[in-house]
């Protein structure tokens, strides 16, 4: 006979949570679906949220919330591949173009990549948003549409379906307008739920630390990535974190359609060095976690193989690869005021100009400009000369360059000849 | 010129205090505002509603917020009276009937006492539903009547209209249902925002402390009465607590129609001693306040006169208050199980079965029954003898007997002769 369903209520749960108490499996069960199904509102939600924000919950609570997440919705299985799986996912920084070179990588050296990608919100973009600048490409599959292409081109980007973890959403949508995003556990199993649900075997986080990133310190960065990882362990997904530099943007754009050309340009085998490296260093992970560690990424980008399964993937989806990107109407270049040495160039900085370009969105509803962005043409430790182009913002609306320049105001520094410069290096740790 | 409106929005004000940053005069005056305009959402305020709970106010945060509550709405004046104010308020507690002997008493000695009542929720009984119980009585008073009624008899007790404080009634509903009750900062601004907002020219606090009350531990209890007598005599009212006992329940009754009884007792010259202690302790502050010390309360319930006042008093709003009182159509006598010495009788078990037998409700649209309620037949210290009736449970619904009794069992002590009992002083601190 099976036991009775427990009954619990809101305001319990609430109590229990702003007393400091741990909340039972029952109690996170119940409170997940109850407010998946709308009997919990959003007001007792957010009143927890806040009491989770303040209070903390233990391991065994965040696991348990992630579970009730996952089973408000249903799960993947891409067992029935030919080949392993490897997923990437990064907590959002400036110029993070990296899962457009990624995807195609790992699927080149045999791994299948199922990548469920959102679109942006704020300063940092989303990688829906850019590969929407290729003309063509759609980011809808179906569930057997993106089983298809696993099983034929080992990668696919596409849009997360509303199936996987229905609660997150919602509950996620809640958090961002009541304060309570900043909330270690309820990040962690935000994330983690739709990681589980969607399946993969492996995966690989990039948590990202710095004045561009969510996470500002390294210590609540790396809170943030245990946790996570113990998540994935615990739900047998192999899972292991790289804390990654985020106070200086990667590459040497932010926007869309430069982005996806910077990616093309990794995958023939040229690209910023540190694009490259971190592009690199994740795929390695993936393919360690997939069981495919004696394949070395590096022959994969060498040899074009990379390029051919990027081609195959964005026509896939209808994308014409080798059409020229859509550009700004308008372009503003910024030139060096002194000669010396570019020391710092602040990732907030730069995404919230790019943002302002038209780059991002304000409101999940807002369209966003393919063509905006910003280019930067020196990275710290770079000498640059006065008068020389430092930065060239584009955007198709000449109005919005104003609100982009001041938000570059302060975010950079140029010193004399032979000063030093924050060396931080790229990987700052590695975490599973 | 006017300076411009600050702007703020709900995000940046939650996180402020989600950071355990004081909120600035404008961010309180513009949420409070934005929140009973529905511009910040019922699932912002309540994220803030924890967030206040979990890391607290300050005094100038409380004294601005409750200020906030007051300019949400109307505000009465009493200055026009040929007599001086005075009013109190109760944190609510089991047997409370205190209001009902008390408007009267303090009217007869020169002093207008303008009650702003509510009725029930929970385990601790409303004033009005009290006063329904008299066949005829009506709570509903314009102002203008209810200024009329005390320029006349010098006592109102009426409910409480929508012009007072609209964004504490709306607060108050969404904090019952979200756990964020129990801040003390929410709890004296939703008080004293009333209270204030009533125009009294001097208020008692009777802050109730014990397992009936609300606050169940003395510390609490002396911190929520100092922050309101803060406010009070922040706010020009004159202001002082009493701290009262809450572990037993007062009187003899606890219900409605037999809680109007017991007051009338009292108004006789008769009644429970400890309902006539408080009854007379509260009166004396309200005078000494009103700047009428010189009036010794305990002539005017010998001489008659109260009792004459409270015919008025409940005549002018229709009620017949010679007329016989509703009965319950059900009872049930619980006899003292042993021969001892009743030791401890719990205000919570009473209160909680007073309710279960329809005296209270568990939601604010359901109706009270006018004779249900429990009599106990011995006080704490009083001997009783085996089979004696210990309580009478009164009812309309037979069914309701069962859990009525439950929640007694466990509630009282006998021990043999001369057993201590807790002796605990009705009044147990006096603040202001």
């Amino acid at each position: 006979m099976p036991e009775p369903t427990p009954v619990h209520d809101a305001v319990e749960v609430i109590s229990a949570k702003r007393d400091r108490h741990e909340l039972s499996d029952s109690q996170i069960d119940w409170v997940v679906d109850a407010y998946t199904r709308g009997v919990v509102a959003d007001e007792q939600m957010s009143a927890l949220a806040m009491a989770i924000l303040l209070n903390g919950m233990d391991r065994r609570e965040i696991a348990r919330w992630t579970a009730a997440m996952i089973a408000s919705g249903e799960r993947m299985d891409f067992s029935g591949l030919s080949r392993p799986t490897a997923d990437k996912h990064s907590t959002g920084g400036v110029g993070d173009k990296i899962t457009l070179p990624l995807a195609p990588l790992v699927a080149a050296c045999g791994v299948a990549v199922p990548q469920l990608s959102g679109r942006g919100l704020g300063h940092t973009g989303g990688t829906l948003d850019k590969l929407e600048s290729i003309p063509g490409w759609r980011a809808a599959l179906s569930n057997d549409e993106m089983f298809a292409q696993l099983e034929s081109l080992g990668a696919v980007i596409c849009a997360a379906g509303d199936g996987l973890a229905p609660a997150d959403k919602k509950l996620y949508a809640l958090r961002d307008v009541t304060g309570t995003v900043e909330a270690i556990p309820l990040i962690a199993s935000s994330i983690m739920s739709k990681k589980i649900a969607e399946g993969t075997g492996a995966l690989v986080l990039d948590v990202k630390v710095g004045t561009g990133a969510f996470m500002k310190d390294v210590d609540a960065a790396r809170e943030l990535a245990e946790t996570m990882v113990t998540l994935g362990q615990d739900a047998g997904v192999h899972t292991v974190a790289l804390l990654t530099d985020m106070s200086t943007p990667l590459g040497l754009t932010a926007g869309n359609a430069i982005e996806v050309q910077e990616s093309v340009d990794v995958l023939a085998g040229g690209g910023p060095a540190d694009v490259v490296e971190l592009t690199l260093a994740l795929a390695r992970e993936m393919l360690a976690g997939a069981g495919r560690g004696d394949v070395d990424p590096a022959d994969k980008l060498a040899d074009g193989s990379a390029m051919d399964a990027w081609h195959r993937m964005i026509q896939a989806q209808g994308g014409d690869s080798n059409a020229a990107l859509p550009t700004a109407r308008e372009q503003h270049v910024v030139a060096a005021p002194t000669s010396g040495v570019l020391t710092r160039l602040d990732a907030m900085a730069v995404g919230l100009a790019a943002w302002r370009l038209g780059a991002g969105r304000a409101r999940k509803e807002d369209p966003v400009q393919a063509g905006a962005g910003v280019v930067w043409h020196a990275r710290p430790g770079d000498a640059v000369t006065a008068g020389q182009p430092l930065f060239t913002l584009l955007t198709d609306d000449e109005h919005r360059f104003e609100r982009a320049l001041a938000s570059l105001e302060g975010g950079y520094d140029i010193g004399t000849e032979g000063s030093s410069y924050d060396a931080t290096p790229l990987v700052i740790d590695r975490i599973g």
